[in-house]
């Protein structure tokens, strides 16, 4: 099975959707790659654990991608070893009104993973320059000031907004948060087998909804859109990954092998050492316990 | 009684604090000022009730300044007319352990003001370039990677906080957040008197700790971080203001003007107008309740 090359998934300079693939096998079997990710989820778990004990660093994982495109099963499969004390998964959905009184990185901020833990955004901030773009009536809703009418949302408003959250990414990574943006990117006509699954699959009917096929109609311009926030937000301190997603079991093992890679390069997160005034007294404690 | 000049109080450019008067009587009694006051907040009162009902700004109002600079009574005046349903004050203490788990400025996000909604701090994120600067050895209770003793904060860490505290407000005002900063200046001689009072009198005993007196001994270190703050931090979009507060009525005067003359200027602040559909058929709902 070939060897994953973290950067080859990582946007350093500006990427053209189009041209990266949407497919990626990993030049192997599903078997094999089952095996893989179980493999290296036990790893990440028991880094987690490291993290967790270390207290001093967040990690912060965004995951984007259009419908079907797998972050639900992606996220249940690749944190399955993980201390549910230690990670959070957070599914971002249409703002509420509360969340809508607020600016709209409100809740997102209220959402980041303490020190020592793993937080999980399925679906994130970027929602605020995607679907919004796509569907500029939607910033009416937020109800900022100056903005009255969707003439008023111009380009300056979202480079604005792309400055904005490259901001709060940097200050996140300056204080301590490791954070990685994922794209699961998915094809067209993958999109189509994967919609019509749900439409044939009675078990599958629920996550099927008429918007759905709406959205897809839009594929295009949300393509389009992603390209440009992916290539505008790429930053050292908060790189967008972009995954081939039409297929699950390979994204997935990228994905982890990603983390595990990234993650195993911060060589200051070890264990905490017992405090050497108690170390000393070990065989004290031990004394006292065994007279007992 | 002297007309207040709000840009007199604003900084623009550079200042030096120990030339910026810490006394001003606005060249009247202590009855005409607090009739000043009355009268003022009335009208601040009901302006506020326009900012709750128009619904798209938020006003943050920050209250800087040392030990018994007159924070508290001056809150408990200014806005002793706003409807409560609209103002939340927040006082920030030494950070809990909760808190200590995420960076410095996410409980402060999480206590921002909702549109329509003021917003009090009554001592704010600028501590984590103030007191922790005074006392460095409380940033290592913060757990951030790479800052493992004094040593490693440098002037490059309070200039980044210093970037990361005006982008965060720059973010705030961009999407609606109208931002006071006021620092309440205070005299070392008025600080005494004040100390002195608590001490002197029984009902004012709870407010003594002997750690005021610690602090006091650091006047000069405050003063010096303190102007750096201001200087460095008061934007357009976010001012400074320095408020002479030896005199704690005229101080409590200066900022419910300064509160009142600036948001004055925002004409787009207006109460909503009814929806002309429904306006059209007022008198037909008239009819129908007067039918009854």
């Amino acid at each position: 099975m070939d060897k994953i090359k973290t950067s080859a998934y990582r946007v350093d300079t500006n990427i053209r959707l189009k041209e990266v693939p949407t497919r990626n096998d990993l030049g192997t079997s599903e078997d094999e790659l089952k095996d893989r990710l179980k493999h290296i989820r036990k790893k990440l778990g028991y880094f987690q654990d490291i993290i967790y004990a270390h207290g001093k660093y967040s990690v912060l994982i965004c995951f984007q991608g259009i419908d079907t495109a797998g972050k639900d099963s992606l996220i249940r499969e690749v944190f399955k070893d993980f201390n549910s004390r230690g990670v959070v998964v957070h599914s971002f959905k249409t703002p509420t009104d509360l969340e809508r009184k607020h600016d709209y990185l409100w809740r997102h901020y209220i959402a980041l993973p303490a020190r020592g833990k793993f937080g999980v955004f399925n679906r994130t901030h970027y929602e605020n320059v995607l679907v919004t773009r796509v569907h500029p009536e939607y910033i009416l809703g937020e109800n900022i000031p100056g903005i009255n009418s969707v003439e008023d949302i111009t380009e300056a408003f979202w480079h604005e907004r792309f400055e904005q959250i490259k901001n709060f990414e940097k200050h996140l990574a300056e204080n301590g948060t490791i954070i990685f943006k994922f794209f699961l990117h998915l094809s067209k006509s993958e999109q189509k087998n994967r919609l019509l699954r749900r439409l044939n699959l009675p078990e599958k009917n629920w996550k099927f909804s008429p918007d759905d096929l709406k959205e897809r109609v839009l594929w295009d311009e949300y393509q389009k859109y992603y390209e440009e926030a992916i290539n505008v937000t790429s930053t050292e301190k908060a790189p967008w990954y972009i995954v081939p997603a039409d297929n699950k079991k390979a994204a997935r093992v990228i994905v982890a092998d990603i983390l595990y890679d990234e993650l195993r390069d911060y060589k200051d997160i070890e264990y905490p050492t017992l405090d050497p005034k108690i170390k000393k007294h070990l065989d004290n404690y031990k004394e006292q316990l065994n007279k007992e």
